[in-house]
């Protein structure tokens, strides 16, 4: 995929928002599991594809994040989705560690609304103490 | 869930966006696929609970979107999931119709990036003539 060059088509077909964003959707390829949402600029997309690894642009530190960097939590890509309007994508990974989640879990996804409250539903793999040394 | 009030701590705890939004990412429950992404505001939430029906907020039209309101393909709730920063939701649903996507297409993520372009790689199951009548 790194021979893609960064101005073309496919590129421009992206519907970017007002601040040159758009939500990606990381997605196991083998569980079908939503793992996470995270935020993509041109960039962070092109590094995507250079790389292979998912590159998101984080929106607190107005940086790239290369998912993974602390936790080693990389996330490989398999197949990259567009959707009908344009505006949102879907990253299909094998989730290293099958731990997307900064709190040890699988997926960010965790909480499940019953009967009136967020109930944690799926257990920590590996602690962030251990995650985050 | 026709039940719950519509002040409560678990409400609170969602992080609608600075328009009063988050997206809803609605997954198929029985295929695991991901079909749709749109937008909700409290109200649209609050609906989706009290019917069992995924209901959106439409940007573009500004109001309520019942979802298959028109075509049919409503979306029956069986799970509401919030993520760990409180500002993404996934509907798990079971898809009417097997259909989620205006274009007749089971999900609206039918493109995958293949050699730089977009290739269509879901077939139509229902054309969108038929649909919408």
């Amino acid at each position: 995929m790194s021979s893609i060059p960064p101005d073309t088509d496919w590129l421009a077909e992206i519907q970017f928002d007002n601040q040159g964003l758009i939500p990606a959707i990381a997605q196991d390829a083998s569980s079908e599991r939503i793992l996470m949402v995270a935020w993509m600029n041109k960039e962070a997309l092109l590094t995507t594809l250079a790389t292979g690894h998912a590159v998101y642009w984080s929106r607190s530190r107005q940086k790239l994040w290369h998912k993974g960097e602390e936790s080693g939590h990389q996330q490989i890509i398999e197949e990259v989705r567009l959707d009908c309007d344009s505006d949102v994508i879907i990253l299909r990974v094998q989730q290293t560690g099958g731990i997307a989640c900064h709190t040890g879990r699988q997926s960010c996804f965790y909480r499940v609304l019953n009967n009136g409250e967020w109930q944690t539903v799926d257990p920590v793999i590996k602690p962030p103490a251990e995650i985050y040394t």
